[in-house]
């Protein structure tokens, strides 16, 4: 008896074929004597008879049908979440890139906004809801001291298509986020009640994959994102880096002892990916309400 | 009589104003005795008397005004082309940066589609309009051959959001160029017809005003853009770049001796942009036409 990918042949004495299947269970039953152990001489006159062409092709095709599958259940989602983080990540260099242009561009027309308002998205809003004169009196700026040229209907016209694409990124940036949401409570949920979603589906992004963020230990969790200063500190012996991308996180931000707190944090947020990883209880609250207590 | 912003002031033999007015030739005509060019010690004489605080307000007031009036005056139809061109190199760096995350996203679905479309528009037309099985019908592929994911519909709606936004910026693009077009027709258009709109745009873009773009020897603007190759070439000896910006015209593209080309172009270029700059007579379809005769 030999069993290969594409099913199982039972071998008479002279190594002719006597029975086939796909069951090897079935064929075991039905020819109780048959050996499953074989011999290297056997071994070599069996795999004579699959030299057949006809076997050929029914190899090929078995292979790529399992290769097939495979690449189909890696897609998990976890490449869901760190594409959509990336996503969101460069939808935000965009937004930022063309917010700097039409500051530029629009302060030709009205200087006074540029410098007033701070926030990329109210800038946007301004100048897609409102007209010169509506803005000049909101800013609280007579209309002969605004230093901006007359720009006729057409050039200012641009400027509201411009604003209105950016309007429509943030809006797209801020759909992302909810589903990134939504996908980090369903597969880790526990990592995202101590993390945060933002921090840790960049996290994840960082490792590659889950499993091998499991696989860090939590100083490595601590300064993932700090890489450039880590290798620094030992090449040159500079200091080294208390935190990585865990440095925005508002537990870290609001500690007096940042280094410290980075390090409980990240320590808390491994445990968490642990046990997302092996598809545990949510125990995020709880780890989460620990942190809280903390007063580092 | 003495004038100044703020006015012209006529004084007696002991430093009193006796008239004043906006309007120095008819006060000219009313004092028919007074003295426009003054000694040394008058002049001091009289700048003492507009040590008055009054006068400081009136000074400090039209010294805005005037200041004002110029920073309007200098935002002239050359900004905007700047700023246009500028911003459509930077849409084109977003929808590239999204085009290429969105093609790695949908692999996770259907990566068979980014291999077959290698244009970004069509990809993301691809996306908007059509679904799976539309999509490998048209590419002649079996379903159970597709090496992509069966994803639920939410993550699929995702990336069609993404493919929207991107194609919506596609099409912002395309606005702004037909916007360009008509500004560089009613600003260089002897410039525009040798050059072309975008070439002929990033030129000024490179060279920050007209006046300066003018005043560069044509030599000058066959190599802007390859300042980088130039320093190079004059630091350490490597072969001089032959032409900058204007590698991408048609012409240059097309000729054999790119070199002579391109050298032929700018000089044609820098007369055109000449006339633009004093207001000429369309020459641009001269200079055109004696470029497309030769044969390089």
């Amino acid at each position: 008896m030999f069993s290969s990918i594409i099913g199982t042949f039972v071998f008479n004495d002279k190594f002719s074929v006597i029975d086939k299947g796909k069951n090897e269970q079935k064929l075991l039953k039905k020819h109780k004597k048959a050996q499953r152990q074989l011999r290297k001489e056997q071994k070599r006159r069996i795999l004579q008879y699959f030299k057949n062409k006809d076997y050929f092709k029914l190899f090929i095709e078995k292979n790529k049908q399992i290769t097939q599958d495979k690449l189909i259940k890696s897609i998990t989602e976890e490449n869901l979440i760190i594409q959509t983080i990336n996503n969101i990540e460069e939808i935000e260099k965009c937004t930022n890139m063309l917010c700097k242009r039409l500051r530029e561009w629009f302060s030709l027309y009205l200087p006074e906004l540029d410098q007033k308002i701070e926030k990329h998205e109210s800038f946007v809003e301004f100048i897609l809801r409102k007209n010169k004169s509506d803005i000049l009196k909101q800013l609280k700026i007579k209309k002969q001291d605004c230093l901006g040229a007359d720009l006729d209907k057409k050039h200012v016209n641009e400027m509201k298509f411009l604003s209105g694409e950016i309007s429509n990124l943030f809006k797209l940036k801020k759909k992302h986020e909810t589903y990134l949401d939504e996908l980090m409570k369903s597969y880790m949920p526990n990592t995202q009640a101590v993390a945060g979603t933002m921090i840790g589906s960049r996290l994840l992004a960082h490792a590659g994959t889950l499993l091998r963020f499991v696989e860090f230990p939590s100083s490595t969790v601590q300064l993932l994102g700090a890489e450039k200063a880590l290798f620094r500190h030992l090449k040159t012996g500079a200091s080294c880096p208390k935190h990585g991308l865990i440095v925005s996180h508002e537990l870290v931000a609001k500690a007096k002892n940042k280094g410290k707190m980075a390090r409980i944090l990240a320590d808390k947020i491994s445990i968490g990916a642990r046990v997302d990883y092996f598809k545990g209880d949510f125990i995020g609250d709880k780890l989460r309400k620990k942190l809280e207590k903390l007063k580092v």
